[in-house]
């Protein structure tokens, strides 16, 4: 029974590391999209939104299965609960890349923010793509120093978060409204993404530990 | 065991209903602190919202020790994934609400939305305070022509929602750079609130009826 339950999470544990590469994959290419006004790469990132949503269902049900079959206890049910709250924190990373897609979708041919905050964006978005890339290495190795750089390449999506309302309340702004709106919930996503990296890197980190923080924080 | 087991899961119960009136109290706070400028009650938003966190981690405490000691399958192992799920939410929504409220606290002692906008967020408000009564008479009763009337409220949300948006984006609107990116976050903040809403009634319809939606939706 227990060597099929390792060989459970095991399973559980590959379809996370799927999962966020994918949702990786997605990042990368709807800030591509958003900076490089590419509507037909805007468009397969909101297709590709919806295998991730499939992933993650499939997966939430197979730790629901796993907690009905193996009945674990301890350190394992904690591991199947974080797991079904990983997927969820992934499920919302790929919303957040689509939201993202959509605004260059919808500004096409028109780029989403004027010239003054591409630069912002551009490494905005590079942060969220390597913040992605990493959590996906962590969720393999459970190596947990990756688990303290997200947090530290958080703390700069954080600030460029904070960088673009000073821009976009600043003297020199001259955009319009449609571009301070979009500016806005840009940013916002930008920074929600990677606070949904951090979130789950903290909870492979506590699991790792031995220390347990159940909410989501 | 199994008069045990009810008797805990009527406990879930009791503190999901409870943290939903919490909710429900914090958003009608926030909702009013932003509406009328009243920077204590912002204040005791900010504040409460650290108490809906500690009962939304203590409720998790408890739905896996429940996993843990009674093992349920089945129903009753989805009943408390889902009650793990809808405290996730739960502890969102006062995350929303709390965001409202920052934002009256950061304005004060001027209101967060010029006055072409104010209807429009009393009435999101009025909305938003209405679906989380509901909720928690959702989650107390489990009468599903509730979930039916959330939906239909979040429809209405969504609507005021995007007339935020035709009026900041209209040729009257008036408002400096800093009046639209309040009035973005503040729409997209009552947006979200009722979103989660309609995630947890749905939940509760699915457990109901005997059909499983395991995703967030």
């Amino acid at each position: 029974m227990r060597e099929v339950f390792q060989q459970e999470l095991r399973e559980v544990q590959d379809r996370l590391v799927e999962i966020s590469g994918l949702v990786a994959d997605s990042i990368e290419n709807a800030t591509r999209a958003f900076n490089e006004s590419d509507v037909a790469l805007a468009e397969r990132v909101i297709e590709d939104d919806n295998r991730i949503d499939a992933l993650t269902v499939a997966l939430d049900e197979l730790a629901i299965q796993i907690l009905a079959r193996q009945q674990p206890v301890a350190r394992d049910l904690r591991i199947v609960v974080s797991a079904l709250r990983i997927s969820a924190s992934l499920e919302r990373m790929g919303d957040m890349a689509e939201h993202i897609a959509q605004l260059a979708r919808y500004r096409f041919p028109e780029k989403v923010v004027p010239k003054s905050l591409r630069p912002t964006f551009v490494e905005m978005g590079r942060l969220d793509v390597e913040i992605a890339r990493r959590l996906t290495e962590l969720l393999r190795t459970e190596d947990i120093a990756i688990a303290e750089y997200i947090r530290n390449e958080d703390d700069k999506v954080d600030e460029l978060h904070v960088s673009v309302f000073d821009k976009v309340l600043g003297e020199k702004w001259k955009g319009e409204a449609a571009d301070t709106v979009d500016a806005t919930l840009a940013s916002r996503y930008h920074e929600r993404f990677a606070d949904h990296a951090v979130s789950i890197a903290k909870k492979v980190q506590y699991l790792a530990t031995g220390d347990w923080i159940p909410a989501d924080d």
